[in-house]
């Protein structure tokens, strides 16, 4: 296999994670060991909404401090976005974006490019493999997974998962010593609302917390088990009766049996008629304080979540940045047109290694927890999940302070020069 | 000046915090070097709620490691309650329970009495206090201060607070990293509520997370400052346009000029009627998304926020155990009727030292942020608040972990054995 001698382009895409960073690191620190074939490395701003706008960044640019920086920093560096190619909503402005993107490649002579991202940037990045093939481009394309929302397939779990189970972890723990001290007192039920719409891993993980059987989570709801109104509020009376607090947490794609998000109570109307989007926790709350009459507290935890770095977990920095290595590794080795995935060797001790799946299996297949995890009677994932969850979440950081506040990086995002034309305004 | 000799009693009350264990580890500790005249250390189980119930556990029995532990536990160990001995509301009741009190005190010969808490737990105390010189009880009584809302008096600040606001600014940091990485896209407003009723020092702190002019905060709405929606709005509007995001931070007690929280909507009912009380973030949320048309998300740490151990202030832990400490010094040294304050003796380098004022002028009198520390144009503390509150979060914590999660502790809780009778239960 000749080299293939060129530019190296990487960029983020979707939510951002506490970790997405640290795959950046792991493509520029891999890279650098094989600048006999990597001309510069380049970084995309706001995934390929940036690149078609020929926003490019030269990271060898960086300092070297702030490359290690990005490992703890959370949020995308780089900046993301939700722009898609997608041929199927609209095929000529499709086309136009390709061509664009290939522009932007030629231009700059990007021989490899790795796009950090969930499901639909893994779709995006398969489709620009599949371009480049088609225009005989000589580009290697490798997608590096990337989701808090832990739905992607094959592979064991996505780097950003561990994370924001430690921090809701931690935090379900935190609150539920709050809300049992109190527990003579106002306040006796908590409702904790986290992010997941389609899936309910990280719901699922707060469950980690519990170490014995009356430790909080009490009943987590997930969005893979139909919301039963009567259930949920026996199971409550049941919990209180048991030990005088109760703590919920729900995802907030909690589905009633009818497919309705239950968080958009369409019966409710603001000043203006417009139905109020109050979300799972607050029509969970009047809930519980109307038929159980219990004084209940909720808690979002919103961007919170997928951000905190401050209480990352040290597996999955570390993994987080292996997949980055790893996609790199695979581009050196001729390869194109795959996701690095975790692979899972053992559980006890938990081992691991990356490895690579095809990008067009990717695409629209959401990994949902399976239904043998989770107790038969639906309010808590069983013991399968948690050995499952468990090794995520080891490691202890320690994230610098600077007055006090966590020290993350800022890029200095040095610009590379434009070479084409800027884009018509109303592609914006 | 006779040694007093007898048993020592220290109970927590409101609300809990991050860091109300540590001044109970720091009364244990003193405790331990005056066991010439402390026969026994007894910890109250929630607050005088529990003390009216004999409810008292031998500190002694505890491990070592266990009081050390506390330093880094968060919410209350010993219980707290909201339960307060109240003249004015049932004068027969609040007799009757000093009288109980009392009789749990002589019974158990409890000599030194130490309550941690907030403004009503301080009145407690000084009633007890007031209480035990008129019935000729020897017994010194020392208030330890504790609460998130830094709203006491006579104190430059409380011990809770700098927690409280290093987990909030913190988070504020981290959410900005988030939205502003996808400025491109959707969601480029984030509302954060925040604690605090009356006073703004909560939100407030929050503005340690901006270093530079375009940093977040952006605009900090403070139930000192009444909110003014058309301001508001355009406010907004100018922060978007200069920086293309807007994280706002709104205190939960934030009130319009006729002094109604805004979370308090009484114009929107739920399907049976009810006001639904959607919170100042939900409100605001709305609001920006009818009058700028921008993507809005809101964020409600609630009990999150205070029970944050995880990533406390080290200053306000050190701070907190000298409270404890100065408590018991202060008893030793013949004193009663008094509440620990903390007083800065220097700014830069920040010094502090702990001080004694008077229980009776604390109660009913409420510390709020002066208004020659908010700018202006009233969106922000100014650098007079941030000279104040930057001393207050320093200090790296490094908080042991277990299986992920940190690593707390539970007390044994060995029952002091009961010698009253107990309450009849319409007392409950």
């Amino acid at each position: 296999m000749a080299d293939l001698v060129g530019n190296l382009l990487v960029a983020q895409s979707g939510g951002p994670t506490a970790v997405i960073n640290a795959s950046v690191a792991g493509v520029i620190l891999a890279a650098g060991r094989h600048m006999n074939v990597v001309d510069e490395i380049y970084g995309g701003l706001n995934g390929i909404y940036g690149i078609l706008r020929e926003e490019l960044i030269d990271l060898q640019d960086e300092k070297q401090a702030a490359i290690e920086g990005l490992k703890h920093t959370p949020a995308a560096a780089l900046g993301t976005c939700r722009y898609k190619i997608d041929y199927k909503k609209n095929a000529e402005q499709a086309a136009k974006d390709m061509d664009r993107l290939f522009q932007v490649f030629e231009a700059h002579n990007i021989r490899y490019f790795f796009y950090a991202g969930g499901n639909d940037s893994q779709d995006t990045s398969n489709k620009i493999h599949e371009e480049a093939q088609r225009r005989g481009w000589d580009m290697r394309v490798i997608g590096v997974p990337k989701t808090i929302d832990n739905d992607l397939p094959f592979t064991d779990h996505t780097p950003g998962y561990g994370s924001v189970i430690k921090y809701n972890a931690t935090t379900v723990m935190e609150i539920a010593l709050d809300v049992s001290s109190m527990a003579t007192d106002a306040g006796s039920c908590c409702i904790i609302e986290v992010m997941g719409r389609a899936a309910g891993w990280i719901a699922a993980g707060t469950v980690l917390a519990k170490r014995e059987q009356l430790d909080a989570p009490h009943i987590i709801l997930l969005p893979e088990v139909p919301f039963e109104k009567d259930a949920f509020i026996a199971q409550v009376k049941k919990e209180i009766e048991e030990h005088q607090f109760c703590v919920v947490v729900v995802g907030e794609g909690l589905k009633d049996q009818n497919g309705d998000e239950i968080g958009a109570d369409k019966t409710k109307k603001d000043a203006f008629g417009h139905a109020v989007l109050s979300g799972a926790a607050e029509t969970l709350k009047e809930l519980v304080e109307n038929e159980v009459n219990l004084k209940t507290r909720t808690v979002k935890l919103g961007y919170a979540q997928r951000a905190a770095a401050h209480h990352a977990s040290e597996q999955d920095v570390i993994e987080a940045t292996a997949c980055g290595e790893a996609a790199v590794k695979a581009a050196m080795e001729g390869k194109s047109g795959f996701m690095v995935t975790l692979k899972r060797t053992s559980n006890s001790p938990y081992e691991w290694s990356t490895g690579l799946h095809p990008l067009g299996e990717i695409a629209n297949v959401e990994h949902l927890i399976p239904r043998e995890w989770i107790s038969e009677d639906g309010w808590l994932p069983n013991e399968k999940f948690v050995e499952y969850a468990h090794p995520l979440i080891e490691g202890e950081l320690h994230i610098n302070e600077d007055g006090g506040l966590p020290s993350y990086v800022h890029l200095e995002k040095v610009r590379v020069e434009k070479k084409l034309e800027a884009l018509p305004e109303q592609n914006d």
